[in-house]
């Protein structure tokens, strides 16, 4: 029988009865693993794997076909030869994500724009002080980089709230949902940014996006921007933001992914001004939704396989993502 | 001429310059004072107030036909003879807060479902911890207790994030915002508590809403249960909410208002377990569009006052809101 292993991170029982119902079904048995990789001894066995192993461990699976990352971001499996053999097929699980990460965008933009960080230290404090001007995402101007599935899940949110516009800005010009304003491309941000109160950084690490947020561009926005990255820490120029906020040059920014990780405690992002650090929280499986949602495009994805289709989850690895 | 006098605790000139051109196309002059009272020497030249005087300083005013207060609630001027004469029209500015206090709620709900304040306290230690379950509104049952201008603002915010069901809970059967997905009165709450995953207070307070969260009700609510209060503290029973928290019968709660008001800093509400404590700041004056709403609300009233029409904002003196 064709098989399949699973490293399995994050599943409750229903996703491996899931799993396993649909495989067997479609002529594969499924074996799971609690370690981050197939046994040596195994490693020959199997035609698909769906799972987070290192790159490294990747090229003795000499049998793989399909390789299916849970995770959205790929950055770590692009490099030319750590698969078997340059036909293996790599998928990921974009699409699973977008709830959790848009309801942590919401979360620290609202905690950033009503100054909550300082509420929070007179709380500490035990006083009572009221009086501390605050913002709104209503008729605030949001431009959002990336217009995927994190882009636009929390646009959709954002939206709700009444915004002045919310503009999209993506690689090329097409069509995107209804719940933006416009839809730029990257060539046109520039332009963009001098009227912008929230910048949302939803970007895959690929090489178009490495340094987009650069020294010239975060130099580009008026101050009271925002700045929000969920996507990965190489958009940004970590040092020209550090510099922003510590001046003021910009009023606040939630950086949810960075360089390095983890952030070694003598970095000096930890002491940045209006700066709200979280250790890279916003996706990762701890909602159940996200891992429901991840289960089941792996077995759509089966049944494509199955039949020989194309995978609906399929990395163009020109693009990288 | 006929007289406004205004209390000005938060105006920008703007707001001066749309209340005087208003009132004198209407036949007022408008007086503004920074004092939270009228001088006593003119005391009897007013005939419509403005502003958030002491209760017992409205009784000086002896010409007084109208009272028009910025705040929302207005618990603290329904004393029966606070007024110089019972025929004094009572307005509010109810409709003016919906915007900042619905996104207080949805920023205070994603901190609790999220483990926000536990994350914040490992950014704080420099530690690197992202595993924690959290949780997500999308897929919970909301029930808002009170579907006024602040519940219906909040529900149709919270509708976008794809929530299971949002039951909107009211004094009577009417109509209610197409964003709750069912209505009921206030005898058919203790059938919803069970399984209501987020409850929402929102309410003024009067004779009927003092306690209306009372420990038998607390005792319905299920473990998973976050309580968010953000209208006035009479409506919870304060130390049936603490035994619940500090037992973990119920996962959590956040409150914008309190009895005491200020809390004194010996208070157990500051060491109660799982509680997101802040002081009162979820819908005053500190964002600028609740400012500009609340003086529209006021010049569109005046137009009535003049043209003898009824008030919109009028308080109906026996429901108390």
């Amino acid at each position: 029988m064709r098989k399949i292993a699973v490293l399995d991170c994050f599943m409750e029982p229903k996703h491996r009865r899931q799993v396993t119902e649909t495989a067997e079904k479609l002529g594969f048995s499924v074996d799971y693993f609690t370690e981050d990789k197939v046994p040596a001894d195994l490693a020959g066995d199997y035609e698909i794997l769906y799972g987070m192993p290192e790159p490294k461990d990747l090229k003795e699976l000499r049998n793989l076909k399909w390789f299916c990352t849970p995770a959205a971001g790929v950055d770590i499996y692009m490099g030319e030869d750590i698969f078997p053999s340059p036909q293996v097929l790599l998928s990921n699980s974009s699409g699973a994500y977008g709830i959790t990460i848009a309801e942590h965008i919401i979360m620290v933009l609202l905690m950033l724009l009503r100054r909550m960080p300082e509420f929070q230290q007179i709380v500490r404090e035990r006083r009572w002080v009221r009086s501390m001007p605050i913002r709104s995402i209503c008729g605030s101007t949001i431009t959002v980089v990336g217009t995927g599935d994190i882009g636009t899940t929390f646009a959709r949110r954002a939206k709700a709230f009444g915004p002045a516009a919310i503009r999209g800005v993506r690689r090329s010009k097409k069509a995107a949902d209804a719940c933006f304003d416009s839809i730029h491309t990257t060539d046109e941000l520039d332009a963009l940014l001098p009227d912008t109160d929230i910048l949302l950084l939803a970007l895959p690490s690929t090489a178009s996006t490495a340094g987009i947020l650069s020294r010239q561009r975060i130099a580009l926005l008026p101050p009271q921007a925002l700045v929000v990255n969920v996507g990965r820490g190489t958009a940004v120029d970590q040092d020209a933001l550090m510099e922003a906020l510590n001046s003021g040059a910009i009023a606040g920014a939630a950086l949810d992914v960075m360089v390095p990780e983890p952030l070694p405690p003598e970095h000096p992002l930890w002491e940045t001004r209006n700066l709200l650090l979280t250790p890279h929280i916003s996706g990762n499986m701890s909602l159940p939704i996200t891992c429901d949602i991840d289960v089941d495009l792996f077995c759509r994805d089966l049944a494509h396989y199955a039949a020989g289709e194309p995978l609906e989850q399929l990395v163009n690895r020109n693009l990288g993502y």
